[in-house]
């Protein structure tokens, strides 16, 4: 079974919101074991919509369409469904009630404009969603299947899960699995990864070996397709047991993110972490915090942006201050300040240059400190890019560096 | 002219990275007055992927490719060019030696594998990368014209800019201008807005009207074509003063960010900002500080997640955090607290349950303070959602009652 994606914006063309849905949908595809051939990103243009849903209906076996269903007069996507099939626009007063319901359950009175959500090709059955106010459509036509989902993720991810995929699987008859494993690795870049495994790459057939990059960590993502899950597995892992002995920087695979493997290492232990931060101005906080459970870890944080916070907050003397603001030693004293003021066992602290002007070394001078109750330890760095790039960056090398630390095998 | 996009990569079909090059393409071609109908994905397949150039080829006037020209095995774009035009592939020596200086710069020596990036379709003119190995091409053919760049984000827009968007405006001989002004809004659902703007965006033409929502923010945008920018200017002001008075609620407009606004208040009143952050873990703070300049306005912050770091580093009282961690007397006590501890004038402050568990009330219940040396209020929201959809919207209201605060009109 071929699935194609079309998203729906001319938002989307213009580069006004990044597409993130494309992503969310690929990935719950391949989980269920559906392949996707292609992706198609078209305006809110009658024309232009119609014939790539009509490209996409000839050239696969089911349509996802998001975007454009909403309650605004630009949401043109039930219009093209129906000149691409032909089919009859109708006006249901069952799904104008469902509407209804809607609003009236939230007391709110239901806006004038909402009623058109109430138009769907015919045959088209309605699809619940409890997170917004667009309706999506389940529609069976030519011996094919179209579902059109809201474009808003939140919304669109509901009923994903809940209607889309399972209605999928169930008309694919119980698929082949497509089972994905990536190797995350860090400290070496993706063309020195590449070359490592070069035979490998090309010996491939089941698995495929892909190569992926991001801010830092590069990830080798293994696939195998077989009929179950434990048979795709046993293809995967004797490849995944050569790459990481070929690497030697494997840290984690798959959702094992570096911030999971820093809070496993901690509660091994026994410890709590915090940060101080000043070039990466809370991001390496709010990486920690995002993960569901952080309260059993993170005590908090010292954004120490000013210089007199770094001294009046976390009690970096004047003197180390005074030797560089970018520098080793005050990483470190901002590190062991920050343990004693938030009383936490581990911090990880940041200063550094992220420009666009520097501030006192070159822009893209980072220095970490990590201090524990065993040791404390600093690492200068330099990154390339521009102010995102180099804090982006520098919070994944400040976890990076904090996971080595917290784990014992420092640098 | 039209110009096609085209971005190659299994791992974008499957979702483990998001697509932001799109996003980065569409804008740069809507600012240079370029017609974009149609994005594309594939996957690293020799066929679908010769096929989307082909076809991209037959309805566009030109095609920007990204992804898949990188040093790995996988990297089939160079390919997929020449198989969709039948030009014939070359391996240049001059390529070659120019990918040997960019390593020899760098004091390291080229791996083996990067030396297939010095093959290229015929008459394929090599596009430096100053940031990366991966060189990219420009391609006359068929009276058309190929750009290959790489996927890494970085990488593509320095090509993009420095080469790809100026080439494309010279072939153009001078296109017509496309103006695009967003207005943003705060405080109001789409279908709200959109019912308030029902009869302009009914009689639309030139500009054309479309909304987006993004994290509680609503835009407007309207897009004008004209000769000159001068003239689609004075086509969008009527419209846009129309929406200004119809909303009420546009904050700002284009790239007058929330914290672009927030700075410009504090630098006319000679006030500094700081963060006390519970529920959103510093999130707020890195808002802040990733705009450029920022360390003239921010002092710091403090994540106190554990409740012991509201009480010892901030100085809520017991009595106040025994009433309710999740409060509006702690928000204002943490809000006044870190004013004291950043040394800053207004602190805004964010406690709540981001779930998924909840904590003391409802997940999605946040609380927000804001402290000026005015004034100190708070405000209760409950957010719908998911944890990181929960922090997302908390984030983008703390920025927004801080504007409210500092400009003076609070709520």
């Amino acid at each position: 079974m071929n699935v194609e994606v079309i998203a729906i914006g001319t938002e989307l063309l213009l580069g006004q919101i990044i597409n993130t849905n494309l992503a969310t949908i690929g990935r719950a595809l391949a989980e269920a074991g559906l392949d996707t051939y292609r992706q198609v990103v078209v305006g809110d243009n009658l024309d232009r919509l119609s014939q790539a849903i009509r490209q996409g209906l000839d050239d696969s076996d089911a349509l996802i369409l998001t975007g454009g269903i909403g309650p605004t007069q630009d949401d043109i996507t039930r219009e093209g469904i129906c000149a691409a099939t032909g089919l009859e626009m109708e006006y249901s007063e069952d799904w104008a009630a469902r509407l209804e319901a809607w609003w009236a359950a939230r007391n709110r009175e239901m806006p004038a404009n909402n009623y058109q959500q109430a138009q769907h090709p015919a045959g088209a059955v309605l699809i619940d969603n409890p997170r917004g106010t667009a309706p999506g459509l389940d529609l069976a036509v030519e011996g094919k299947r179209i579902f059109a989902m809201p474009g808003v993720p939140a919304e669109m991810e509901l009923m994903l899960h809940g209607h889309v995929i399972p209605a999928l699987i169930e008309l694919g008859g119980g698929p082949a699995v497509l089972r994905s494993r990536v190797l995350r690795s860090y400290g070496m870049g993706e063309s020195k990864v590449a070359e490592l495994l070069a035979d490998i790459f090309e010996r491939q057939t089941n698995p495929t070996m892909a190569f992926l990059a991001s801010a830092g960590e590069i990830k080798v993502r293994l696939t195998a397709k077989a009929s179950t899950i434990e048979e795709a597995d046993a293809l995967i892992a004797p490849v995944e047991a050569a790459v990481r002995e070929r690497l030697g920087t494997v840290f984690g695979a798959d959702d094992e993110t570096v911030e999971q493997i820093i809070f496993d290492a901690l509660q091994a232990r026994g410890w709590t972490i915090g940060t101080a931060e000043s070039a990466t101005g809370g991001m390496v906080a709010a990486a920690l915090t995002a993960i569901p459970g952080a309260s059993n870890y993170v005590r908090g944080s010292v954004v120490a942006y000013a210089t007199e916070v770094k001294e009046q907050v976390l009690g970096v003397d004047t003197e180390t201050l005074g030797a560089g603001v970018v520098s080793e030693p005050t990483a470190i004293a901002m590190a062991s300040g920050a343990r004693e003021v938030l009383g936490a066992d581990v911090v990880v602290a940041i200063t550094g240059s992220a420009g666009p002007d520097p501030q006192e070394r070159d822009v893209g001078t980072i220095v970490i400190a990590v201090a524990t109750p065993e040791d404390a330890r600093a690492r200068t760095l330099d990154m390339p890019g521009d102010r995102e790039r180099i804090r982006t960056y520098a919070t994944t090398a400040a976890l990076q560096l904090t996971r080595l630390a917290v784990t014992g095998e420092w640098w």
